[in-house]
């Protein structure tokens, strides 16, 4: 890129069912300028991440929608090239919500300083940013596990998933994933230490999880969704949770999602199921990012990023999560850390 | 019946789908005497309830299956014949889970007094018993109702609707209750004071529900389940919490359960499904029933029973619950108290 010109990816259109190239379209437009009390930052590390495809929708969800012909945006690690706020300087590696797009602008107030003196930047997008908090919030205050419990996490071998398991095994409880490559299964399996591994496109998931679970399902961490789930909820105990995080199965669905309704099972539990978005514990950010580093720095909690290069590549890294490509956070590489 | 025959409803068959009269048989045995500890008790009110058609199946449920053969068993309201317990004597009233016959033996711990000087003896199977309490519960503890939030009720005609709807009035809520009659329409609306109503019969329930929850819907407490539910889980808000208390549309089922899946919809609006039985509360039922024995008292909360006399029809009242032909709770009256 010339330092000039400001790469931008737009929301060309609203997909229906999967994203395709007419999804995405790129632009070039003049590198902007900071005005008092903003910062312009250079694009690092952009992170892609499920849960924007619930955006490039024109309906109610969590999130707002993206807008048509806008820039899209997501979790960025960036260098400032400007200052015009008193808390940041040129060089300083920040975080916040920025745009698929070489340069941004934002004001201070958006922007966190990277601390890389525990960890690595990227890690303030996964295992230290928004798919550690979620896994943390979401297992210790939904799921609430107890030793010896059973916890079942699909899409086990992402970003989200892989920090659940391994926060479970910490709590003492008996660990089961579900992922969807050889890579992967071995990955949990061999390296986070999980109990038994179920891979849900050669298994048959339904006798695979009565093997894995033999006393029961206590604790279900659901990111997919879809009849993988179905199975799962068919084996909980009483007073069972289920968390609901993602239902990446369903994202690009083009029909009604239909299935066994969950009701008479949760009845005759006892049992929870409950949504969350991570913002709902954004009060207790600090706590779960002090617990994260922690677990982090004494080697109890590993990760794994997956770091394609090339902003041009975003649109395909994308996609990449709802074919299951990636094993642990999928990052783009946008530009070099400048010393 | 003569005192010494025990006339007994036994279950015949496990029926599939709908029981019918190979469901039940009568059986007369001997009039059974008590040992020491126990207590010989006459049956005068038996109470029938949506969840014994569950206990019918031989399998899994929150309660254990009825044993084939042998006599159904549920809330009663009888009188102590004789009595070799020191807690009991000849005349007392008494309450406990009995068989549908004309008498049992219990032990003592098995029984609790009936206090008839706030309420009459039958409010014991009812308001003051496992259903209001089923009501106060499933509300207060996994709805967590808030001033001028909405409440959606279904069943709401029912034992345990009519108490969820009148005790979400009294703490502030805007109170829509689904029923199937225009008898129970009016019921809600004229005496307990619902805001809306919806004959899930006659009206369009969609159309019905965006008009009665301008708001959207905050708690919705479940007593039907099926594409009632549905459409009710469609229009919940953000944090809504929907209390899993019966799916009564789905207990003659014959095939499998199937509709829009939940999860989506939960995961967008942060929002809880928990399924619960009122033994899960059951260290706290002393405190339920003195704040329910209040407002009965002071009239805030108003109740219907509907009677019918004689052991023999105990199978069509039963039945009658899945018809929707109950308004309040429904009693078989077995025997007369005596003086």
């Amino acid at each position: 890129m010339s330092d000039q010109t400001n790469r931008q990816i737009l929301l060309a259109e609203r997909p229906k069912g999967w994203p395709d190239e007419n999804t995405f379209q790129m632009k070039e437009s003049p590198r902007p300028s900071p005005q008092e009390g903003e910062v312009l930052v250079r694009t690092v590390y952009l992170s892609v991440d499920p849960y924007m495809r619930g955006r490039m929708n024109d309906a109610k969800s969590y999130v707002a929608p993206f807008e048509l012909n806008q820039v899209l945006t997501g979790g960025v690690v960036g260098q400032v090239e400007e200052s015009k706020h008193p808390d940041f300087q040129a060089g300083d590696l920040v975080t916040g919500m920025m745009g698929w797009q070489d340069y941004s602008v934002l004001k201070g107030e958006e922007l966190r300083q990277v601390d890389t003196r525990l960890a690595p930047p990227t890690t303030a997008l996964g295992v230290l940013g928004m798919p550690g908090l979620t896994a943390y919030f979401g297992l210790l205050e939904i799921g609430q596990p107890k030793q010896g419990e059973t916890v079942v996490v699909s899409g086990a071998a992402g970003a989200v998933g892989s920090v659940v398991g391994q926060i479970a095994k910490l709590k003492g409880c008996r660990v089961v994933g579900i992922a969807g490559s050889p890579e992967k299964i071995r990955f949990l399996k061999e390296e986070l230490g999980f109990d038994a591994v179920i891979n849900y496109k050669t298994d048959d998931v339904k006798q695979a999880l009565k093997e894995a679970c033999p006393d029961g399902v206590d604790i279900y961490f659901d990111n997919v969704g879809g009849e993988i789930s179905d199975h799962v909820v068919r084996r909980i105990n009483k007073y069972a949770r289920i968390v609901i995080c993602g239902q990446i199965a369903l994202y690009n669905l083009d029909k009604p999602d239909e299935g066994p309704r969950v009701q008479t099972n949760l009845l005759i539990n006892s049992a929870l199921m409950k949504g969350f978005i991570v913002s709902d514990y954004q009060d207790r950010f600090k706590e779960g990012l002090v617990q994260l580093a922690e677990w982090v720095a004494q080697g109890k909690i590993q990760y794994r990023e997956n770091i394609v290069e090339g902003l041009e590549n975003a649109p395909d890294a994308f996609l990449g999560l709802f074919k299951g490509e990636n094993l642990g956070k999928q990052l783009v590489k946008v530009s070099d850390i400048k010393e």
